[in-house]
């Protein structure tokens, strides 16, 4: 521990991203936001998504593992999808790629264990919590005030006991074989595209130069499209999306509901020759 | 008048909230962030929901009854649910519990004046308004400005003239006999959970160191669950929730749609030997 | 340019306003935001709304034109509903009636080229954009990067070349004949209100002292109701709306729902004698 204690982090940035399954009609979200102005009134709070379907820890991974990046160094995000609030599920904060985190450990940061260079700890330090701890409210009575304590200077080792992040969720990593690349939907967006857990990377280092067939359901696609502009509306495309994400969406349409497709739906992507 | 203006209330803390029935398509909550900004550029909004159904002025005063207590003290509360916009019904602000509200007198604050230390004032100061009042939206012309300006620094005392503030709606007390305790829930939230107006207080004074059933429909139950995450997936369970009023849901379902139940439905608490 | 360089403009609010079709539910708006704070960490990010239907440039352009001129003079405006992003369609910044907008070239801010006054820039200096541009969400690498540094100071004619604006959508104008004046629905809020383009200005040059009809499919209305705490429930009204448009409501009811209305559906008013 006091090894990380002298780890030298970068200063927060004072912003704080907040990421549940809240939904804005509560106030929930709201009573967070209160508990964080009375510790650290200067945050600048920014609302990553509350409109993680209830309970779905690993949407509210990846849209937390996709969005992140675009904040600047130091910003402290909450997640908190919670099922197992109460319970003896671990409060954890991480610090990953510049950022700090703070959330339940149950799959939400697992993101952060899939390479070696995460700091993780236990949230044990009352000190930083609300005086009076809900059974059902964690994201109020915990992670709330700890990322405005992080967030206005309190160091991160500070905040816990160290310990090792270990993966709680099935990695929804794509598969290789000899000739098939194996993905899957991983989220639907608000215009019905369809992104897949298939990176631009692990695309082309397949494919390489050869042709490519892109299997959805009965439908095939063989080409990348730049982006939706450059097809006519109702044609359905691929592309790689805006965090490098294969892509699959309907020009100017909805492909979820018209493919009736969901998370979880398999790609298959074919190499010619 | 003159005992209010010099009566010592706390700064203002620079925090505003918005309770609307607005919903966040049309821009009208915007415009009223727009108009504070105006006033009070430093002013920090927070949104504490703007999904009240519309008109329902009693689901507004539950949740900023609620929700409102986790801000800093000198925290200023914006309420607009308001069917009578443009009639006679006054315009006011309150003081209660350290904290400042401004709203349409509609029942809205009813909770400031369920006991004697409220203090209110009827908005009646046109030059805390926009210059020019539109007749069907006050949220913008009235309650924003006179917000930023408490916000700011203008003294409560200054924005009217001290009124008696008296409740406008039926209150959803529980009432109790000498064999029950009759409730109702109050507020669904996105959860399905159902929330009731029967407080942690009010069970215990009435149950002691009985047994009870809690009765909701042809449903019985028979026990207080620590949390959601302590049952099992489909079980209905009784909680104190993070509020501390007592809040019947389904584990990671929703109750509200499984038992077809509403905000007014019937809670009939019973105790045992 | 060097004209429009050395024109001057109002300074800037430091508050920016964000408009898109994205919702709330992926993250993106969050990503946009992130990447104005890592610019302008003191940005005071304001959404006007989110939730304009996928694609609708005219909703957009319609809730934008209508909102703005609440917010202080020298905001920037950022708007992005853009089915062309990644194609040849410019991105665009103007300045009109002392504010600032940033948008796609698509019809978005056709209201700024209705009068004269209004100056353009084809945003073409990268150096205020993000370091690598995705061909899918310019609304992150190009729109919210210029918007964070003209709120942060950088003058407007520096951002690109200077373009006359012209319109890209039909306007909606409303039209006028010896005994009718002609409009349209073009918007319907939340509460179910149907939102006309007839101004109050041109309603009243179109009737005088005349008796009226306000005719809407069978539907005849022939006064003006103050505001609808002024009817009964369930009534039907005209009204002028807080931006002074013609505004049809059923007064504690949903006349959108009722009437099987929706945007486009006209609205014509004879005059009687």
């Amino acid at each position: 521990m006091s090894s990380l204690k002298n780890k030298k982090l970068p200063p927060p940035s004072g912003i704080i991203t907040l990421l549940t399954d809240f939904g804005a009609a509560d106030g929930y979200v709201a009573a967070m936001k209160g508990v964080i102005l009375g510790i650290h009134r200067a945050a600048q709070i920014v609302d990553l998504t509350h409109e993680i379907a209830p309970q779905n820890i690993a949407a509210g991974a990846f849209l937390l593992s996709a969005q992140f990046k675009y904040f600047p160094p130091g910003t402290v995000h909450v997640a908190v999808v919670d099922p197992g609030v109460g319970t003896a599920r671990k409060a954890i904060a991480c610090y990953w790629e510049e950022h700090y985190f703070v959330a339940p450990e149950n799959g939400l940061l697992d993101f952060c264990a899939e390479e070696g260079s995460c700091l993780a700890v236990h949230l044990t330090q009352r000190e930083y919590w609300r005086a009076e701890v809900s059974n059902t409210f964690h994201g109020r009575d915990i992670f709330a005030p700890v990322a405005a304590h992080l967030a206005g200077g309190v160091p991160f080792g500070n905040l816990g006991m160290p310990i090792q992040l270990t993966p709680r969720l099935r990695a929804s990593k794509c598969r290789v074989t000899s000739d098939t690349l194996m993905g899957e939907i991983i989220h639907c967006d608000r215009f019905g595209n369809l992104i897949t857990n298939i990176s631009n990377t692990e695309f082309e280092n397949f494919v390489g130069k050869s042709s490519f067939a892109i299997q959805l359901k009965q439908i095939c696609i063989t080409a990348i499209t730049p982006s939706y502009g450059y097809a006519a509306p109702g044609e359905l495309v691929a592309l790689f999306n805006s965090f490098d994400r294969l892509e699959l969406g309907l020009v100017q349409g909805d492909a979820r509901t018209s493919l009736a497709v969901a998370p979880g739906t398999s790609i298959i992507i074919k190499r010619g020759s």
